[in-house]
């Protein structure tokens, strides 16, 4: 069986993948936009392509092409490659390990927060021997935005920890409400043109003061200038950011310097191709034959 | 009942414990020593005395004592007391949101040093976009040093997260054979003649390269110079260091400027006068009908 592999990974990361994705599926042969360019492969004879948000139009000129399988879990990128091909199913990366990965992200930015250890941070820099009151993780109610994989994942290990943990789907309650119960918001929607920008100066002033923010989901969630201007007056607390509008941030940009912000370089949950390579092949064998494929997007939707 | 009230506690320290305490203990009449030297209450009517490192001292002269309970679960300090009144009983604190607090800042700290947060954090002072590699739980073996209530409660919590954790006790197996196999060690030893100093060169030697020490037990198990060497050396990644042979940490210490030093200002855990009230009345009313007493100190093991 043919597959193209594409995708913006470094040349250790291909190898990484493809030695991974070798493993789980033995039967795949393994093609490059560069291989079909070059004619060491024939376009036609490729059946899914495995993508890593490829460059725009790395997916034209395949017409056998019949599964489209990411292996990351946002597909936002990919959908705005308007050359596309349609019809042809695309599948999001579920990886338990990610998974795993973005609940331990979130927990650690939500106990740091909760006990103020980003600010006993500060106080080391600043030479300052000083605590400040503990409360109890009940008493730190917690909104997750996103109920899919990741947002279940992450509200399930927070309710574990004691958290109250108040779950928000786009389709639900009012964010407004969700957003006023909560001391901690940690982002995990999909970003779809319903979801750009929900985390506003409205979203930020919904918030009780003193509240904090954690963005695992996409940087254009939110509106950086609103943010900015909640964390200088300071209503919010503190923003834990893993994604930004911009990826890499661009130097200079006040994110990198702001005392109440932690950043991460995109980095909350990484897909590891150990376990990711076994459910690409999960579903390249249930193409094969026939069967459901997993993790299908919703076109529509967009995730 | 006559109780003594004496602690280093501020004035607002003092006044939460002492409303804390009258909440859970109405028929109890609080005295502090001020009020015995001044005349105001008979030393002699005083029956128990709740402490919280007293200066020493505090505890002479008090006929009637029958039980000295501590607010703190540490006894290193009050046990330090020559004047102490011998085979008077002494009763450490198990406070159940404390021990809460300790996994809380134990999971954070190994969090953190599982997933290189604290290297990102440096990344982002420095301005640099970077990830680094990303392994699972199961992948970072944790010893964690004392099995008493915190112990176990950091342990549990840790492999509830599915981190391998050993759990090692002083008179188990050897410490360098536990050391060897793990990648963080999380200490939680109580300050005994037996415990002083064990964090020293030897134990650091025994850990593989590129491990981590989370110290939330007592300064004084560290051999600070031998700690600093190692992480000067980089055989070890970074310590997370709760607690200082002098506290506050002297200004200038190296500690507080050390790129691989993360500082908390003995604020891993602290009693919480709500939940720890009602373990003193508990305890106290034990005394008064004479059952068993809680959580008592075996003064030849010291703790």
């Amino acid at each position: 069986v043919n597959l193209l592999l594409a995708g913006d990974l470094d040349a250790a990361e291909r190898e990484r993948w493809r030695a991974a994705l070798a493993a789980a599926l033995p039967e795949g042969r393994w093609w490059t936009r560069d291989d079909l360019d070059r004619g060491r492969a024939d376009p036609a004879a490729i059946v899914a392509a495995v993508v890593a948000n490829p460059p725009p139009g790395s997916l034209q000129g395949l017409p056998s092409l019949r599964l489209i399988q990411s292996l990351w879990a946002g597909v936002d990128r990919l959908l705005a490659d308007p050359t596309l091909p349609n019809g042809v199913p695309i599948a999001r990366m579920v990886d338990p390990a990610m998974t795993a990965a973005m609940a331990e992200t979130a927990l650690w930015a939500v106990l740091a927060l909760h006990r103020g250890f980003f600010a006993y941070q500060q106080r080391q820099r600043d030479g300052v021997w000083r605590t400040h009151a503990q409360r109890r993780a009940d008493e730190v109610p917690v909104a997750v935005l996103g109920q899919g994989e990741m947002g279940r994942a992450v509200a399930d290990r927070l309710a574990a920890q004691g958290y109250p943990v108040h779950g928000w789907r786009r389709d639900g309650t009012a964010l407004a409400a969700v957003l006023a119960r909560a001391e901690i918001v940690v982002n995990l929607l999909p970003l779809t043109l319903a979801t750009r920008g929900l985390l506003d100066a409205r979203a930020f002033a919904a918030l009780p003061a003193g509240a904090s923010l954690v963005n695992l989901g996409r940087g254009a969630h939110v509106i950086d200038s609103d943010l900015l201007a909640a964390l200088d007056a300071g209503h919010l607390r503190h923003a834990v950011l893993d994604v930004f509008t911009t990826e890499p941030l661009p130097a200079g940009h006040r994110y990198w310097t702001h005392p109440r912000v932690t950043m991460l370089p995109h980095a909350a949950a990484l897909t590891d191709p150990r376990s990711a390579a076994a459910v690409v092949a999960r579903n390249l064998r249930a193409l094969r034959d026939g069967k459901a494929l997993a993790y299908l997007v919703d076109r529509s939707r967009a995730y």
